[in-house]
């Protein structure tokens, strides 16, 4: 059972895939899509082929994304909404349900306080996944994600009905 | 030559198809993407399926997309941008290029002036379009931005560019 975890960015966006066995967690592969250029239409398009190629690489059998953070800079929300867009999109294309979780769910759950910094959120990765190499923040975050969600869909019974489904 | 305009929204996505041969310009097609449900991946997988069979069924050679309203409202932004992302992607996908034009500049070219209302636009839509049924609101605005590209892309010269393209 492979699950996908997807940090949003418009210029940068994080990626992991972990394997959950049982009780057994590994990980797989993570890394990070860059989007350059100004049109925004071909960002977009970049930021899709590259994901798109990650599922065909990695074939996750869930996805999570993270709840995009709403802050007063209307510009930076709207950016990293067409952003989110293709993270949601590509799992959702290949037949994929996609979870969603804010930032402090995936704080709390991965080191088991809603406001954790960018240092605690990595060691926690590391601790979970032993011997992981982290293509950078913005995919140790995607990491935490997908950590998040199999903790979550294990403990829902979700995971079984999808290993279920995927068999 | 073909010009798809498309209207962003989440719940609602306008789009009109206008066909310019020299001066003068009809009416192709317009409607409405709906989009419903709580699940975000699923929306967005329903608006990039709906509109990409709008390009299958209407070949446009160009299209436009209107720049997104920001408002002090950041949860309408976010869904407007994660809306906007599935507008610019799908033409992108299919090769064309996008071009983005701001409300008031749509205004400005199709009306006269940047601050027409709802009921002068459609008004004027309807004079440049005659004996055209309109979908609805959306696809009204979606239209007027189709023209809006026309006339524009006519008086920078890239329209006869993109004709030799497309021949």
């Amino acid at each position: 059972m492979r699950v996908l975890g997807v940090d949003p960015g418009l210029r940068n966006m994080g990626w992991g895939v972990i394997e959950v066995n049982g009780s057994r967690i590994s990980h797989v592969a993570n890394g990070i899509c860059h989007s350059k250029g100004s049109d925004l239409a071909r960002r977009l398009l970049s930021l899709h082929a590259q994901l798109t190629d990650v599922l065909a690489r990695h074939a996750p059998d869930t996805a999570a994304v993270e709840q995009t953070f709403v802050n007063k800079d209307a510009v930076a929300t709207l950016k990293l909404g067409q952003a989110r867009a293709v993270a949601l999109l590509v799992p959702a294309q290949a037949g994929l349900e996609v979870g969603e979780y804010a930032p402090n769910a995936v704080k709390k759950c991965v080191v088991g306080v809603g406001h954790a910094d960018k240092k605690q959120v990595d060691h926690m990765v590391r601790l979970q996944l032993p011997g992981v190499e982290i293509a950078g923040a913005d995919a140790a975050d995607a990491l935490a994600i997908a950590l998040c969600h199999a903790h979550h869909a294990r403990s829902a019974g979700r995971l079984e009905a999808a290993v279920r489904r995927a068999s």
